[in-house]
């Protein structure tokens, strides 16, 4: 079984999340929607939301599967002998950080490897950190979240 | 009459702002130095001192109006019927962040449009962020100020 | 009255292009679509159905006139007192060489300033370049022109 | 079955096609190494020889097959029942013209759908395109082609 | 004798460091490694262990001395009649501001200037950041320092 | 005596060149000004004015000597024993081309490094390319050259 993860803090969940998770999943057998609980970082929507949010737009996609980890992804790649980490992409500012983080985890584990998948273009300009400002200054943030979540 | 509107923090004005903003001036009847008040956001400078200067810098501009504002730059525009935006772009990194604003602020209010005008080249290296820095490490920030506000 | 020039070879039309035209149009009295005819650089297309596209697409817009040019747009701009230049960006890459043409532009002629559009998203991937490339692999390069003019 | 293809012109094959072929096979049941023949595009090196390259190098990898075809590569993969694109990015450059022809070819073709890999860092120097300007110069391209060929 | 700045906070030194320092030590008749000490900024590590770290790893480099310094760089190059400073450059993003940094550092002080040595491609992923980053997850962060220090 | 070279077509000469060069004549004993002669591309001025060129703005700089050369830099480099190649960095897109050289002249001769300069501000929209094409139009390009060889 070919199996791939999709990590990443989902604060929040986002429609060009959404987009490539959904699509990964066409690729692979099982791709995990795998929410990174960080101590150190201290988010703006509750776990529980952000789960809840995940398990609510992937219910009827049985390829995709909500966990939650603590520490390194590519020591929970480790643990549970995962082989390709899935990211999106939206610029080329994202693609160098995306670059550097893919370098360090093969240093970690030689036989984890990334793929990554562009956003699609209606949605590139969605990221959690614009949805966060939006939210902070008072703005309507359900616009950029998506449809099945948007009041949740 | 076309107005424009200009948004920042002026945290501080710098000469690259107002290269940006005296152009504009000369493209639309009226363009609003729209002061952001972000409750969240601690300025370096206080509201009074960046509102002097923009009123000292633009005192014979007619076309300019210093304004502050409060929230998303949409909503304000939206209340203000104003349609256009003007930023000004340093680089490909400002290109980018700038682009993902732009669209969202089109999917917040579609008649909202954003233009943007690349910043004269004597003065690309200037950003507010590396005059507060500058500031910060006791160094000379007043070289990288308009000449009329340096000693304000 | 406040006219803009969009200078291109529309080879062929895009949706990019007439989105940018389209956006100019709002943000000016009279928006020039300026095909610039230079003997040197081969189009695929004759300048007879690249004209004939662009009246198609404007026909009900009264602010865009399509007009030809040799040599230099500064040059050309200053034969008729047009002081703004409209350019669409997709990304980076695109910003960074606009950015030149912009700079070289007002050292030519100091009273020329360069405004920018962002590309709409969902039509981002559109670039005259693309379509060439498409129809010379004999693709179906038609799914990329404007519906207007698609089978023109 | 999990099909995937690696398409390119292969002129001359480099260390770093090597490497992203060699991983997607890692991910994918089978990975098409396909030689693009366009017409229009002299190539540097016969296609007997390319070919010859491929073989060479994959001999051993049982998940990888060479093919050659015409035209566009979204028309190849309908008609060859294949879902995955994927290419290899280095730079940033690299990662927007990427990004353009991705979001094409899920137009031409909506269930195509293109993964990139990044360049293993050691190889991030190596480009075709350089490869063909050290031989037009008469340097010694070898130290940049796989070691099975070098000397092919 | 010509004399060159590496100015960093090295918090934690990285292979990166080690081979942009060497390199430049081989252009000039010393390179000074500048610890800035910048009391706004925590640094992860104390101050002690990071100058113990660049000791242990240029103790045969005699060309290499290690200094700390308050204030601006620009600053202490003045004061110490240093009129090169040299920076590593990973991708895009680090020229982009490097690129602020230097024409910044001109103004400041007309006749100090800025080189640019590119990162050796295997090292091209390692960053002070991103070790602090997976420090804090809790990583294994000894493999992305320099062997001499790995254990110190 | 610590030597470097700046290689280039010089197809013009232009402010930007002019700016490098003398820059890198206050690090270096000697800098050489190198015309690359590369019988497949066929520059726009002939060799004799290009070092007619060279030889008026650097007729007062004794560290600065004109040379021409066929094949690789590195190879030059080699046989006249030079460690230090010196280039000139515009932009995020000049980076990531100069990286992909450095990297790979390291390559073909490991004790070859490769040091960038920022482009002076006043300077950085001027290539040859652009000063090629305003000619090729019928421009003014006299306006981008030295002032000492403007009408050379």
């Amino acid at each position: 079984m070919r199996t791939a993860i999709f990590p990443g803090s989902f604060d929040p969940l986002t429609q060009g999340h959404v987009d490539i998770i959904s699509r990964a999943s066409n690729m692979f057998d099982k791709v995990y929607a795998a929410i990174g609980c960080n101590s150190q970082k201290k988010p703006l929507f509750p776990l529980e939301k952000r789960q809840a949010w995940l398990q609510t737009v992937f219910a009827q996609n049985p390829s995709v599967e909500i966990v939650t980890y603590e520490g390194l992804t590519a020591d929970f790649c480790k643990r549970n002998n995962i082989h390709v980490i899935v990211r999106g992409i939206r610029n080329g500012k994202d693609f160098e950080y995306e670059q550097q983080m893919a370098m360090a985890n093969r240093v970690i584990c030689p036989d984890i490897d990334t793929i990554f998948l562009v956003a699609s273009p209606a949605l590139a300009h969605v990221s959690s950190e614009l949805v966060r400002e939006i939210y902070r200054l008072g703005g309507n943030y359900d616009l950029f979240l998506p449809k099945e979540i948007a009041n949740l």
